[in-house]
Formats: structure tokens, C-alpha cells, sequence
């Protein structure tokens, strides 16, 4: 997918604001992470899930407050708080806490994901993991990793490449159960777990291919400009634009995505 | 498992020096990781899982270095390079790198094991992340997570409980399949792909209840002292000593183990 065409200041303007953003975030969630494991264990005296949600919700209080502050006229879509300004040609489509099982678990596998559509279509994607200080970003300016040129590697199959999916439960219907206990049986390395860390491991050239299902908009909008930008592909099972599906194939190579996205095809629910 | 009796100035040498092998391990696997990602993607033109290879091998070589000059009657066993000294009373067991996939896959979800067992009893574990700087040690001195006292926390039911493992095709006999399904679909929260990392959260009191399959002793043996004297419970599932088997439950809570131990039982393979 092009990215719409921004004048360049434009665009350098509203990087540096979702690199603030996700300073922000970052702030918020270390304060948050693993707090059970603190001085006492009273994580069994606590409504269930409530840390989580008490940290999800401050991320996005403290997004939306940047965002309205600067920027009042642009939408926000946010996993926790809803929807402002619906009818702006900008929209922020935020998911303070990507992975909130992982968040749960002590594991960094989660992180604060940002996206930015113009006139529906993603400008700029922020992945953010807070507790490994890694931050991955993509946009027209191209993928950094950290500040540092980052590239998907080179993997034109299937039985060569590394598969990351979350959570095997997502494949419930039968035909996607076939076409994930094929990927799984085909691919050389299958992790599971990753979240959002699994597609910024894909732009960053360490892992070859994400499938996964269930997905909202504010899961998929910030990793389409970085998994394009990085020099991959990512887009619904059907072939479609991924932040419209729920179901996303992301690959490092075109040439593996040729190979699996028409057994994806054939799978969509 | 009671710990077996060693005097003071024993366990502490022998903590000590543990310890500068888990300091060892992490000086080599720090190298290694992600370095696909550095200045050149060349990952397709490298025989496939070489690096990982090459990264367990010298991260066992230095382990067994300084266990032989500092040990050199004390019996080792490890996953890449086989056993010396097996009739020795004392028996290092070592997992350079435990969990391969999520080390490929760029992600901190593995971690060095360091076990020492005393006429067949696990003495003292290490569970050491290398790039998050976490390290995890259990002994009859306690459980530290760097340094700090750590704990298991009360969750008395699987109903509450998160619940870790890390591959769901360990479960491939039907009846560990039905264990399985019954653990995901009662408990809270599941998290795939953590490895040793799992137990490692389940001593400091982040996640309930681990349940696995399809384990070796150096996948194990050294999570015992660790969840042991954090205050958990870890048995294979027919309820024998974890580091003689292949099926492990731990649970941070005596209770949780109470409950979900029995379903295991009948699922032993």
C-alpha cells in the first residue's frame, strides 16, 4: 500500500510527537510492570486484572491528553477509551498495552502500539517495549529500530522460515485450524507468545513470518507502516489492507508471502 | 524435596561460583543474540540454525571450562556436549541456552540453566536472563530475583490462576490433550513461549501454575531449588521428583497444586 502523500515537515512533526507519545507510554508502564512482585504478594487481594487495566487505561488517559493538547482537531481510536472525533482525515488508533497477558505474566512481550491513518490510510506506525527499551518505527521516512535503519531479511520459504503466532486458539474456525497446523508443521522455528513483538522481530529480520487472527484495528494500524516501511509485506488473509482485517499475514520476503497468503485465502472466516 | 545437608561454607562457594557461571554465560550469549540484525542480513546464506548452535556450544564450552578448573572431580551434564564424571556425588546440569526458538525468534524468553545436584538431589538452580540482566537463584539460603528475597504468591484456584507453557504441542497423547484443554480453559490468563522464564516468573510470583511436557533433566533440574525455595511446589505429574521427569507441573501456591496435580496424574504418558 502507498503511503498518502505528507509534505515532509509534516511528517517529521508528527513522528517527533508519536516518539513523545511513546516516551509517555513507556513512563507510565515500567511504573506498572511486575508491581505485584513489590515488597509483598497481595496480587490474590486484588479484583482480577485489575493492574492491567489500571495501567492500559493511564497509558491512554496520558496518550489522549498529548494528543488533545496538540493536536485537538485529530481523531483518537483507542482500545480502553473509544472514539473522538471520528469525521478527522487523522486518526491516532492506539493500543496502550499490546499483549496484556504477557504484561500480566512479567514477560516483555507486550508493548504501546501507535498508528497514525491518513484519510484511512496508516502514515506512521510506533511499536514501543518499555522494559527493553526498544522502539521500533516506520513511516514514508523509512524502519528504525532504535534510531537504527532496521530491514526484514530474506526468506523465500515456508520450510526455511521462522513463524510467530501468539496463541494457537486464535485458528478456531476448521479451516484456519488447517492452514495454521500447516504453517506450523512446514516452518523451521515456530514461537509463540510474541504480540506485537513478533512483527517488530519480523522488521527487524529476525523472524519471517506473523499469521494471526482476532485482531483489532488497534492491534494492526501501528505495524503496517513499520513492517512495510522495513521491506515487508503485511495484509489481511484475503489480500486486503491488514488495519481493515482481523486477520493479518505479515512476511519479511514477498516471495514467502506469495507462498502462504493464497493458503490464507481459502481460510478466511 | 527436602534440600540434601551441606555445611555453610559449601553451599556459599558453591553459590558463589555458580553465580560467575551464570556472569560467563551471559558475556557469551549477549554476542550472539540478535546478531543477524547487525549491519548485514545474511541469515539465509548461513546453514539454518547455526548461530544458535554456535551460541549454546560456547556457551557450554565456557560453563564446562570453569567447571573443570575449579571442580575437576565434579560430574557435568549438559545439553550440547554430553557427561563427564558420572559417577561423582556432585552433578553440574546445565542448559546453555534453554528455549532455542524464542533466542532465534529475538526475543528474551530463554535463559542459561545451571543445576547442581548432591547424591541425586538438586542442591542450588540458577535461572539467568542474559539480556533483560535478570537472574533467578534458589538454594537452601532462599530465592533471590537479583539479589532480592523473592516469593510465590497465594492463588488457591485455577480459576484465578495464570497459567504458563510453552508450546501447546508438548500435549500430543490424547489424554495430556485433555489436561491441557481443561488448564486453558479454567484458568484466567494463559501465556505461551516462556521457557524457563515461565518458572522463573512463577518464583517471583507473576504467573501461578506451569504446566509442560517433553523435558530433559537440564531443562529442569535447575528450576527445582528455585521454585522450591521460593515457596512452590514442582513434581512431575505423577508427583515424583520434577528433575527425574519428563511431565513437570510447579505451582507457586500448595493449594493450586492440590487441585490440578491429581488431573495430571492420570494423564502421565
Amino acid at each position: 500500500m502507498p503511503m498518502a502523500a505528507i509534505d515532509d515537515k509534516t511528517l517529521d512533526e508528527l513522528l517527533d510527537f508519536a516518539d513523545g507519545l511513546a516516551s509517555a507510554a513507556r513512563m507510565v508502564i515500567t511504573t506498572h510492570f511486575r508491581r505485584d512482585l513489590a515488597v509483598d504478594h497481595k496480587a490474590s487481594d486484588m479484583p482480577r486484572g485489575q493492574p492491567v487495566t489500571e495501567a492500559d487505561r493511564a497509558v491512554e488517559k496520558a496518550i489522549r491528553g498529548m494528543i488533545e493538547a496538540h493536536y485537538p482537531d485529530h481523531g483518537v481510536v483507542g482500545e480502553e477509551l473509544g472514539s473522538v472525533n471520528s469525521d478527522s482525515e487523522w486518526q491516532w488508533v492506539i493500543d496502550p498495552i499490546d499483549g496484556t497477558r504477557a504484561f500480566i505474566a512479567g514477560m516483555p512481550l507486550f508493548g504501546t502500539l501507535i498508528g497514525l491513518t491518513h484519510l484511512g490510510v496508516p502514515l506512521l506506525g510506533v511499536i514501543d517495549q518499555p522494559v527493553l527499551g526498544e522502539r521500533f518505527i516506520g513511516s514514508a521516512r523509512g524502519a528504525t529500530f532504535n534510531g537504527h535503519q532496521m530491514r526484514t531479511r530474506a526468506c523465500a520459504s515456508l520450510d526455511d522460515a521462522v513463524f510467530a503466532t501468539t496463541d494457537p486458539a486464535m485458528f478456531a474456525a476448521p479451516a484456519a485450524r488447517a492452514a495454521y497446523e500447516t504453517l506450523r508443521r512446514r516452518a523451521n522455528v515456530t514461537q509463540f507468545g510474541g504480540n506485537c513483538i513478533s512483527y517488530a522481530m519480523l522488521a527487524a529480520g529476525a523472524i519471517d513470518i506473523v499469521v494471526e487472527a482476532d485482531l483489532k484495528p488497534w492491534d494492526v494500524t501501528a505495524l503496517v507502516p513499520v513492517v512495510e516501511a522495513a521491506g515487508g509485506v503485511i495484509t489481511g488473509w484475503d489480500g486486503g489492507p491488514a488495519h481493515q482485517a482481523s486477520e493479518v499475514i505479515a512476511c519479511g520476503d514477498r516471495a514467502l508471502y506469495d507462498e502462504v497468503q493464497p493458503l490464507l485465502a481459502g481460510a478466511v472466516a
